[in-house]
């Protein structure tokens, strides 16, 4: 059983599949994110994590420099990349040292990682954007699909994520891929413990298929097939409920995690430039203050040549339905305190859970029934 | 059944009790109401509204007068409120004229009142804020509690607010009043028909009990009994659900109205200086955003030498939680269309209703089995 009283980071992992242009605009993003580091473990753990990111996904290193403002204190070639993996603080950066990276870009459509988030310690739990092992389109989500119960090479993405959270000690919100399972296309978020073990895969409930005319326009379920169960899983930093995306319209899934005990609700989204300002924020509020409880989301970085534009800002909000932080729609570090305290003062201050009339109206979990009667 | 495809507008109209310190501030807010009349109709509609209050609840007039800019173009006698009453458009003021009022003050308890919303035509929805009969306190409500179903001269407000509906023609939602029904108190709103009927009675169903100790702490169950059902009215403006206040916490509430096909939810509410900020605005677009509904509430102005200071904050808010038209915390005039064919067009686009994922989870509404079991 988790241990709820702990004090939570929440941080979000953006990786953003864009073709590399030239090695000096990947540094100088590194660089940047780098500059926002406060302590030396920090500052290891980012590296380690997007160096296994990119290893996976992207462009090969031929180089890895540590420096402090004028030299260079230590090299890793590419053998180094497995030592950093390996072992914990292997990269020691010290205040005012930097780490600079120099590769070879493999192709155009090189996976540029930009690493958003780091943690504290290491209780925390990332969390990823939707759909960020490919575009989101229904034309990529066949191409892109991974096969998660094969495992190893059928899901690079999930394999590595298992290995982040088994070397690092964290638990992962895994954002969402899509998945191939038998004839079946999934957009599916695997949510990995401090161990590397898989403890549960969200495949979004409810497809995204709205039509706003001359606005958005966009058919989910013309390639993917919707999951048939609400997700909860036990963490070391809490109870945590999924949905992804659309799933957060429905007020219902919310209702029924925070009946379940969900201490945090996270949904990896990619809103659009129609529904995100009108919706985005609105959503998660709302969500978080009806239910009295943690909302943490996380969109892709809004990327205005792609096919679908994201609108960004990824969010943490409150049990009072306040924003503890957000960001705009550009990749940036937003780090933000998770106290599970304030859940039960709020309870405790607006008592809704026993305030409500069970004797007028009752939300029925069908997948919990079944679950007690099996 | 109602002509739902009825465009509606929907208003307010706010009393309030208040000491009258002297005529000439009266007069000034009065006259400041009237400035932002368009048309003749609406200014007599108004006027008539409330010298129809003002006389049932407050000082005794002894002139009212129509001016110009510079001359006085008719006196009415109190004697000539009675006719005003029964007359629809006895009163005719012409673009550029203006009403002043001139009374003798009672006492120093006299109900203000401060007319904040027209019509157009006899369409519309006038909705009252919560306990407009009375101050907002534990102690005031035995004080001013009216016997509803008793009538005549047992309850004024509600005996006023059914004379209105029937001599204008038009649907009020009368926000709420404090009731005595035998040994119970009930915060309730009653809703008039057009033939001066009352339509429905909505107890409040969830009672304001909150603690957050340093800034609100309020029991309403030291006093008032709660409600025990739903209250769905069809009226010649649509079907509409009613909530008070606190009810808006519970997201299955309206969730319940929207699956029994309302169009628009009233919610007389009091927010406070705590909750109102953080809480008001947000609760009204989600209820309207996830149901894809309207919903309008009214809210006492903010008087800050009341005991309990209220938020303000009347708004209306749209099927895509937009809000259409809203105010500050003094006494304003706010008008607003509903265009009932957008909550069709909304589900168009988003058609949550059918996307709803009915095997996996429902919301029981036990009031509505009732009702078809019986």
């Amino acid at each position: 059983m988790a241990a709820y009283d702990l004090n939570s980071k929440w941080y979000a992992l953006r990786p953003r599949r864009a073709p590399l242009s030239h090695d000096e605009e990947v540094k100088e993003g590194f660089m940047k994110a780098l500059a926002k580091m406060y302590t030396k473990e920090e500052s290891a753990i980012l590296c380690t994590q997007w160096l296994a990111f990119a290893n996976l996904h992207g462009p090969t290193f031929n180089r890895v420099e540590v420096r402090s403002d004028r030299a260079t204190l230590a090299q890793i070639d590419p053998i180094g990349f497995r030592w950093m993996w390996h072992g914990k603080d292997a990269l020691e950066l010290r205040d005012g040292w930097t780490l600079s990276l120099y590769w070879d870009v493999n192709s155009e459509d090189a996976m540029q990682i930009d690493v958003e988030e780091i943690q504290e310690g290491l209780v925390g739990v990332p969390l990823l954007e939707e759909i960020w092992n490919g575009p989101y389109s229904n034309a990529s989500f066949p191409v892109y699909a991974e096969d998660i119960d094969a495992g190893g090479s059928a899901s690079p993405s999930t394999t590595m994520l298992s290995e982040v959270a088994r070397s690092k000690g964290i638990t992962i919100v895994g954002g969402s891929i899509s998945e191939r399972n038998g004839d079946h296309l999934y957009n599916t978020c695997c949510i990995f413990g401090k161990d590397g073990e898989l403890k549960g895969k969200h495949r979004k409930i409810h497809l995204f298929d709205i039509d706003i005319p001359g606005k958005i326009s966009f058919k989910e379920s013309k390639t993917l097939t919707p999951g048939n169960t609400p997700t909860v899983v036990e963490t070391d930093v809490g109870r945590i409920g999924i949905g992804i995306c659309y799933d957060i319209r429905f007020q219902e899934l919310a209702t029924l995690y925070a009946a379940r005990g969900v201490h945090l609700i996270c949904y990896p989204g990619a809103f659009n430039m129609t529904t995100g300002p009108l919706h985005w924020e609105l959503l998660q509020r709302a969500r978080a203050v009806d239910n009295q409880l943690y909302v943490a989301t996380c969109s892709p970085v809004r990327d205005i040549t792609a096919g679908y534009i994201a609108w960004g800002h990824s969010t943490l909000v409150g049990p009072f339905g306040e924003v503890i932080a957000t960001t705009e729609h550009e990749e940036t570090t937003v780090i933000a305190d998770i106290d599970y305290s304030l859940i039960e003062e709020r309870r405790m201050n607006l008592p809704l859970g026993t305030q409500r009339r069970g004797d007028l109206y009752q939300l029925v979990d069908f997948d919990r029934l079944n679950l007690e009667n099996h």
